[in-house]
């Protein structure tokens, strides 16, 4: 096992009518920024409930933060909270408003000259102004971590950032929330979280047979309640078993001490930056064919994904990784999300995917190896 | 799922060396009373690598905290913290000695008129002096949670308390310091976390399936790396997989959302104060004898263990059961831990246990319905 710390201070506050403790978990004296995306909690009693809970608090809102949020809308936001003194921000939304809160957050009181290097360069968050959650989609993990990705319209990029300073104080999961998603997003929010998983976990050995578990325990769930929770979007234990996986999944436990990956979404990043595919639509297509690519490397624990998640367990060490991959992607397959870039009319220019990340001098994976001809490699195995 | 709230702020460390980050972790200003057990830490090098960190710190040193640690040792600890005006601890040693810290931190600023209330009669903790911990010996979890067990001789006492005030800032774990655990402590330690995660996991179903495979991942990691470690003590690799292993039984996760059962530490904690057995040795006696008592109203849960923990599939479902007891029973007895009362000298008395937590007015169990009989007969079944 490697060495590591962990450390994750969110309290999480999970289950049906949570939200009606808002009223004590934002704090009392503080000016809240609620921000929000489309208008979904509009439709689906999240607004009601979450004004109804902060009627003694003082709330100033700020809606239209988007899927993959964006720079510019964020800076409104800052813009926004800096002249209304706001000193607590409230993320009602999926995992791209809570995303772009964290942004907000950093970037208020950020002392450089633009927060957008904080994405592009890697500069430093000293503080962030705190934050609480009320998450209605399960999916990205960031309830419960101090990651964001925020995307950028002019040049395009989606960036990410990591910083101790913007995990939620709380964060309030509701699954009953979910309940009214489309079939598109509760499905991206399995494969999202899934991948989360492999990113941690389809490495290499380094003795670590509890993550290594614990990692397996999500993806088994996920496997199981996913569909269930497609098929009827108002089981109530289904939606809580795929909320609390998704949290967990992105938790920082199972990354404790193993090396990790993150191939798939620097790849994937760049697929939504060029030409809009949803986050979970290009991981469901880069990860099958990262796991190809790359199944030299990553052979002692494709086999350990073959045997216990799939139960794969006759027939050849490359039999059993071919059909493990294969059963991945079946698996997106069936909650509906396609797994190549041809079926999402994608079929010009994928080269500039590699080129981009090697313009920044990056080498990607969990060896940090893989280069622009290695990425070619790899969206050449999903094309079609 | 049951509703609940998960928020665990402590900081843990991991890994061979992070001794030496005690220079940064601990306050710069603090003046720290450091706590320890019988002195082994002398012998095995940590307390050299505690005091070489701490060089630029203010430190005040107390000794002597005993296995299961007892309330008048603690309470001259608190005398000494409020002479030396002491604003910070640090365990260094075992559970024993972090659970004894953790009293003493919530003993310093008590408001009532004995601090001993706080374990007999749950006097409210509503703050504590800040603690941290430096681990020597995986066992109770005690490193990430808010738990405590203290001891009283005078009368015979055993009693526990929960704090969110008293989980440690940070932890420290670093697995070389169980090098030289004596075996009796290795295998006690691998029982308690064992004994922890049955405690959370064999209850009745609430469809938390996540919960179910993590509390799952916990055994059967203890089952493997347990049995390397006593036979290699060096082995660095099973050192760090039983301290983590021991660490994730009690900091919180396997519990979301499920019920909680804890009636073999009751009964634990009372053969503890009557008779002086070792914590684990009580919990490697009474947990099969409970799960046979109980084997109706855990069944469910007591066929998943057979079949996910023991890979028992075949035979009729008592058969099943009857062999995930005798797998447990023989898991302890393999670790050299004894499991029935007569081996311990035993034989005489027993009917106190169920007469001193009836007195009390509990009733034990996840269904609180275990009484003074149901104790009886629980220890009937363990007697020889």
């Amino acid at each position: 096992m490697q060495n590591f710390r962990f450390h994750n201070p969110t309290l999480l506050d999970f289950g049906k009518g949570t939200i009606a403790n808002l009223s004590t978990l934002a704090p009392k004296d503080a000016r809240i920024l609620m921000t929000y995306g489309g208008g979904s909690i509009r439709q689906n009693g999240v607004y009601d409930q979450v004004k109804a809970a902060l009627k003694d608090h003082e709330v100033i809102e700020f809606g239209g933060i988007e899927p993959n949020p964006h720079y510019e809308t964020c800076m409104k936001a800052v813009a926004l909270a800096c002249q209304e003194d706001i000193t607590f921000l409230l993320s009602v939304g999926g995992g791209s408003t809570l995303d772009g809160t964290k942004f907000i957050a950093a970037a208020i009181p950020f002392l450089g000259d633009d927060p957008w290097d904080i994405l592009a360069k890697g500069a430093p968050v000293t503080k962030a102004v705190p934050l609480g959650c009320v998450l209605t989609l399960p999916a990205t993990g960031s309830e419960s971590n101090g990651f964001s990705v925020v995307s950028r319209m002019e040049p395009l990029e989606k960036r990410a950032f990591f910083s101790e300073h913007v995990y939620p104080q709380f964060s309030i999961l509701d699954p009953e929330t979910s309940y009214t998603l489309p079939p598109r997003q509760t499905a991206n929010g399995v494969v999202d979280a899934f991948a989360h998983v492999l990113e941690q976990y389809l490495t290499y050995e380094v003795n670590a047979p509890l993550q290594d578990r614990q990692a397996e325990a999500v993806l088994l769930t996920l496997i199981e309640e996913g569909p269930k929770a497609l098929e009827n979007p108002t089981d109530y234990d289904a939606r809580a078993n795929v909320m609390w996986s998704a949290t967990q999944a992105l938790a920082g436990a199972i990354a404790c001490g193993v090396p990790q990956d993150w191939a798939t979404h620097m790849m994937g990043h760049e697929l939504t930056a060029l030409y809009g595919l949803d986050h979970a639509q290009t991981l469901a297509v880069v990860f099958p064919a990262t796991m190809q690519y790359c199944r030299g490397a990553k052979k002692s624990k494709l086999l350990k994904y073959a045997d216990r998640v799939w139960g794969l367990r006759d027939g050849s060490e490359d039999a059993r990784i071919d059909a493990a991959i294969a059963k991945t992607e079946e698996f997106f397959r069936s909650l509906g999300v396609k797994t190549r870039l041809a079926e999402y009319g994608v079929t010009e220019g994928i080269g500039r995917v590699g080129q981009r990340i090697a313009a920044r001098g990056e080498k990607i994976g969990e060896h940090a190896k893989l280069g622009r001809e290695d990425i070619d490699g790899i969206l050449a195995l999903c094309a079609k």
